[in-house]
């Protein structure tokens, strides 16, 4: 976590052209806001009703029904239908910086209440100014610092809490949505289509997996034990009968990169038939993926459609599709052009 | 992993004691043998068929009921319904070493035709010559060497091929039988009827995590993904096209006592309402298990079966039952005799 903070910081400059939306940011805290179970609105009947006819959907649809069809040369097991997703910018929107920024700053300014001392104090004073590149400035170092305050130091049921309370109340700053309503309809709809053909679906996340599991559950219908990420060291303690497991500051493990098959192997235990990403971070999951000798899918979502989401790849600090969409073209990978590709970005949209 | 044969050493002379047993290992590399998925044989009408009746079966019986009948008091909606089990002594057998241990010298054995170096340098040499009391001079030092030599430097899929091998065709030195027949038929049963309750069942060991997957899938009908061990360091890497996942000689954690709650934490996520085990290492497991603000239960195996099993507990270097039987006992805890409560030990025994 801290290298994606580190290179988030390496991006400075880039970054501060975002800092109008951030800046702009006024959280509103309204307590009526549920968490919203989002795959309730999928509909069974027709897979992919979010999908615009054409080559990428035809191609998703053919391999699920090749490699489920009983008899056919490309039969997969149930057991070895793994599907693997990256999550920011793959199953939700990653703009204008990944939404556990967001998170870390909201806490910031709940847990300054008591640290009047904050005010005057860096990393802090930064984000209860909402002054971007002056907290841009404090360096890795502070940075670091702001995602141990708020994420360290305390039980993982205190944690869970405040990430529940979080999501149930914050909003993005430009959406003016829940964050958990800023999901893609059209992958909701791709990952219950895998569930009902038995496939297995795992997230797979650079993000931290005790920020995503106390709304992903619900928002994806994918349980707890089969979303993965990075993870800071914990610790068991009981006093007077009592059991905590308590998180410390310390990064236990980066699921990016050259992490995610690790991460895969380590908690699946299976290479996957199918895996979807979105940045170069996802490159070595799919590689993992196309290395798997039954049939597979590779699937990069590429962000097209400035209107009702983002355009951004190869230049964008935030989920940079560089080296990723370079492979994807060289073997044939499945690009998603979002802006053709999707009838509908959210749940909702019409 | 190498904290658990450092505790190995420690108990060196009491390990000595096993000798006869272990340098009388003979072992049989029939190709015959093939792996057993032995949960087939479970009978899916009568739960719990090899338990015999009384109040430690029926207590089973009556607490799945309970939590599982819609509008009782105690109902578990089916997400929360998490089972946790240790392996070693839990499902299978663990004497007179664990037998991890054995794969370990069945290898070096193996390893050995291309090292005849080894026969003259410890610490292989004494395990060529199945000197035991000789092998435990070597102290920690030693044993690490042959589980980094044994478990590291070779890739995954490697690794599985050598364990699924060994597995197809090492016999237990005074069973005579392959390893994964000596799991236990009743436990066998539990888990089947906890599926067939909506339990999602996981097994929460300090064996190593890739050492247990390649059989455990089969022979429990627990997904590899819902099987947790203890684990090496892994480095992914990609060469022409080619994935490969290393495994480095570095502990990367060890799934035993404090860690087993960690580990729950991190792969499930949720507190398990049952959890199962048979040695202190099982306690602080129990004791997360026993928190769960749900209805839960927390079962302890007591091998009280010098006859057809092992009996051993307080005083055993392997699997001690000490403080775990004091606990039970203070928290009422469920405490299997495997003599009187059990009518066969494992599948296929009259």
């Amino acid at each position: 976590m801290n290298l994606k903070t580190n290179s988030l910081l390496a991006k400075t400059f880039l970054l501060s052209v975002l800092l109008v939306s951030v800046s702009a940011c006024k959280k509103e805290t309204s307590k009526e806001t549920d968490i919203t179970t989002t795959q309730d609105s999928v509909a069974v009947e027709a897979p992919l009703a979010s999908w615009n006819e054409g080559q990428n959907k035809q191609t998703i649809l053919d391999y699920v029904k090749d490699v489920t069809t009983e008899g056919s040369a490309n039969f997969v097991p149930v057991a070895d239908r793994i599907a693997t997703f990256d999550n920011d910018g793959t199953l939700w929107s990653e703009q204008p910086v990944y939404f556990q920024l967001f998170f870390v700053m909201d806490r910031i300014k709940v847990l300054a209440k008591d640290h009047p001392e904050w005010k005057d104090k860096q990393p802090y004073k930064s984000v209860l100014e909402n002054n971007m590149p002056e907290l841009m400035k404090q360096g890795k170092k502070g940075l670091v610092e702001l995602l141990m305050t708020t994420h360290a130091g305390m039980s993982s049921e205190e944690f869970e809490k405040t990430v529940k309370d979080w999501i149930a109340t914050a909003k993005h700053p430009t959406k003016n949505k829940p964050y958990n309503q800023l999901v893609f309809q059209p992958m909701l709809e791709l990952i219950n289509y895998l569930k009902e053909n038995q496939f297995k679906v795992f997230i797979v996340s650079g993000g931290g997996i005790e920020f995503m599991r106390p709304w992903a559950e619900a928002t994806y219908g994918i349980p707890k034990d089969q979303i993965i990420g990075s993870s800071l060291k914990e610790q068991f303690e009981t006093t007077n009968g009592t059991t905590t497991i308590n998180k410390l500051a310390e990064l236990d493990f980066y699921d990016d990169k050259e992490g995610k098959p690790v991460a895969i192997n380590k908690f699946i235990g299976r290479k996957p038939v199918l895996s979807a990403g979105n940045s170069d971070g996802d490159l070595q999951m799919l590689q993992y993926a196309a290395s798997n000798p039954l049939k597979n899918l590779e699937i990069y979502i590429h962000h097209t459609d400035s209107i009702r989401e983002w355009s951004y790849d190869r230049k964008s600090p935030i989920g940079t599709f560089d080296k990723g969409w370079d492979e994807a073209k060289q073997k044939g990978w499945l690009v998603i052009d979002m802006k053709n590709d999707w009838k509908v970005i959210y749940p909702g949209d019409k």
